[in-house]
């Protein structure tokens, strides 16, 4: 006999064991340790669409590369302050290569993950200017990058940006940065968690207003070329990775190993400042830190009293990566197409089982299969869906903890790795339906 | 014909294209650049006395634990949020072994290095009670600590503990703790830079006080066992490492990768929270994150928004070094004697040519050989000292930049490598002493 649905009060008694009064409003983290427990509970498996653990192994040249700087005595030497010259200098050539713009090797400086990079460009951009106090981020988004201002004290604006589809999104942003308190705007794209894109047209609104209102962009490229609608695999060949930076200077870009490589555990990632962003003087920083460019702040300033940079070896690791993508012998986005097709096969999984997809296009597209997506049950609310999909052995976050304003959970693909996973899936769905008809009807 | 001491004009040419208003305002590593800027106008090499790069090869223990979590897979993995288990539990065993303390391995959890663990704490402590706005520096101290609240917005204050040894720290700090606004009290024992170090008796002070007005001790351990005045080598026998974890359970105590194993690049070290304190419930953290605990705020508020953890591999090297150190199978206190050697031959120079040390003295007892010290000349100020020593080919840092009010300079033995580096600061040294009677006298 099943062991799922757990009853609904043993599952409310976990909850609070757990110190969680809202399991809609629970962290990435927290979630993760319910699905544990709810293992340990029942002694079966749970389907884990929580996390975005790489489900992918990592490519032999970046831990050859790794293990060699360790052999070389790099563990012993700090790094330079702005990352070591062939991870700057590869980092530069991958980005002309898959992103088509030009960025050099001095304003491209390694991170602890582009988590730390987004914490530091935000910390520095809410200090550039004492009249623009705010950071605006653009939702749903990554649940942390929506918590990074509340721990720092900064004051933040986040609007559903499916709401705002082509040419509305001139009309919100140009009505928000006309307030003159917006020092940046952050998203990622492919966006985390509804995979949908921004077409060239809205990367040019953006841009242009981000120039025109002195906004600095902060472009999240965790998912870069996974939009597999295009095929985005050839260096130096287009279609490129679509970017804010072809319509404005005033930009940073986030690049991390993490999912492109698969190299979370590392923690290591670039921030790559414009050209003219990274020169750019401010006086509010020359007075407050005795330097003036934004580019020598973040590196010298930030993200040295953070953690004095990231780790020497890794930064070895991510270079080779770099350097193997540019040169075409490592063709990390074929790899990654293993995602789109676990996506699809799971969604149609879903769909099968009467579940909808709740940010479904990019305008007039139907957005791609990629790492993540979105899926709702009839009218059913968040922290309702999640309990009930919790209490069949299906783990997830719900779609309020990322900044939207919709009813439905995240679906991460990333750990449904073999064929019993999606026979469980399935399994697991049909009795949520049963559930549903049972407590709810 | 030596190429030293560099005209003051052609200094000043160089400090002011480098943006550099005030050397002795300057930061380690804008000295560090002064010194490669100095290398490349002369083609000779100048005598690194600026800046703490670990001068003893790292011990294959390290290496290979990291080497062998890579060939594992590790890097393609999140480590869990508080840690990987075995570093855990062999951090808490290497505490117990040359610190006397018990702490639990749920309590310890790796960060960025120290100075992530530090920028961490600071800022979870001046949010844990709105009256408590302000972390009190015991100063001299490391440049980046003092500059950790400025960047992030906290009140601070800062005196230097030189003036108030023994029983008089009592009354100082009785007097700034009484004033209720004090969320938090931090330094490094033994000290950066002037290499003085506590007494049992004033560290039964400063826990005492710390329980009496609710304050949390932030102990930065970065040099722990390196008092080499007494013999803190042997595990699990005293004498032991002081610490004021023995006086107060309202501590945390940071102890890093860097120093003692000299292990600087990968960024690595851990935060050892008291039990107590980790499970301390304060209601505007649960109010702010909705999660009460100070521990588990630390792991999965500040460390997760800040970098999401750090490095993977590196937590196994760091492990297998606590581990070998608590087994007696590695004896990392004796390999760094060796800085201690350095540092009492390079004194010897110093006072050859008539500098004084500035911090002399732990009260009675005149202060032991070690990684740092501090040296004066005559009573000449820290900026004519700075420049004129750099000019002479030697590079240091200026006390007034640790927080000092005296005037001298912080040298830092970890770079005098070889024969010549001591023959070389002798020669140089004598230009110096030249260069005063031509300048000053």
């Amino acid at each position: 006999m099943s062991k799922f649905p757990i009853p609904s009060s043993k599952f409310s008694d976990l909850l609070r064991n757990m110190d969680i009064s809202d399991i809609s409003l629970a962290t990435i983290r927290q979630c993760q340790s319910v699905g544990q427990e709810l293992e340990a509970m029942t002694n079966e498996p749970i389907v884990h669409l929580e996390m975005g653990i790489p489900g992918i192994n990592v490519h032999h040249i970046g831990t050859n590369a790794q293990k060699e700087a360790l052999d070389k005595g790099k563990a012993k030497l700090y790094p330079a302050a702005g990352g070591i010259k062939s991870l700057k200098e590869n980092a530069s050539r991958f980005i002309k290569a898959f992103v088509d713009v030009d960025i050099d090797p001095l304003c491209i400086i390694p991170t602890v993950g582009s988590m730390n990079g987004s914490f530091n460009l935000v910390l520095e951009c809410s200090q550039i200017n004492p009249e623009k106090d705010t950071i605006l981020y653009l939702c749903p988004g990554f649940s942390a990058h929506g918590r990074q201002p509340d721990v720092l004290g900064i004051r933040n604006y986040t609007f559903d940006v499916y709401m705002y589809r082509g040419e509305k999104l001139r009309e919100k942003l140009e009505k928000e940065f006309s307030s003159g308190r917006i020092a940046a705007l952050l998203y990622s794209n492919p966006n985390n968690p509804a995979w949908i894109c921004f077409t060239e047209e809205e990367l040019k609104i953006i841009g242009e207003l981000a120039t025109k209102y002195d906004v600095i962009v902060l472009e999240d490229m965790a998912y870069m070329c996974m939009d597999f609608r295009n095929d985005l695999s050839k260096p130096f060949e287009p279609p490129f990775q679509p970017t804010v930076a072809k319509y404005t200077d005033n930009y940073a870009l986030m690049i991390s190993g993490s999912k492109i490589f698969s190299y979370a555990g590392e923690r290591i990632a670039i921030t790559a400042i414009s050209n003219k962003l990274y020169h750019r003087e401010y006086p509010e920083l020359r007075r407050r830190y005795g330097l003036g460019s934004f580019g020598d702040n973040f590196m010298l300033t930030y993200c040295y009293v953070c953690s004095a940079g990231c780790s020497h070896s890794a930064q070895y690791a991510l270079s080779a990566m770099f350097k193997a993508a540019a040169d075409g012998t490592y063709d990390f986005v074929s790899e990654l197409r293993e995602y789109g097709r676990r996506a699809h096969r799971s969604k149609e999984i879903f769909e099968k089982h009467g579940f909808h997809l709740v940010y479904d296009k990019d305008i007039d597209q139907s957005i791609g299969d990629g790492f993540f997506y979105t899926v709702g049950y009839e009218d059913i609310s968040n922290v309702d869906l999640l309990s009930m999909l919790m209490r069949c052995g299906i783990n997830a976050i719900a779609l309020n903890s990322t900044g939207s304003g919709k009813q439905g959970i995240r679906v991460c693909v990333s750990q449904m790795l073999a064929e019993e996973d999606f026979v469980r899936l399935d399994e697991r769905l049909g009795i949520f339906r049963k559930l549903v008809e049972d407590e709810v009807r």
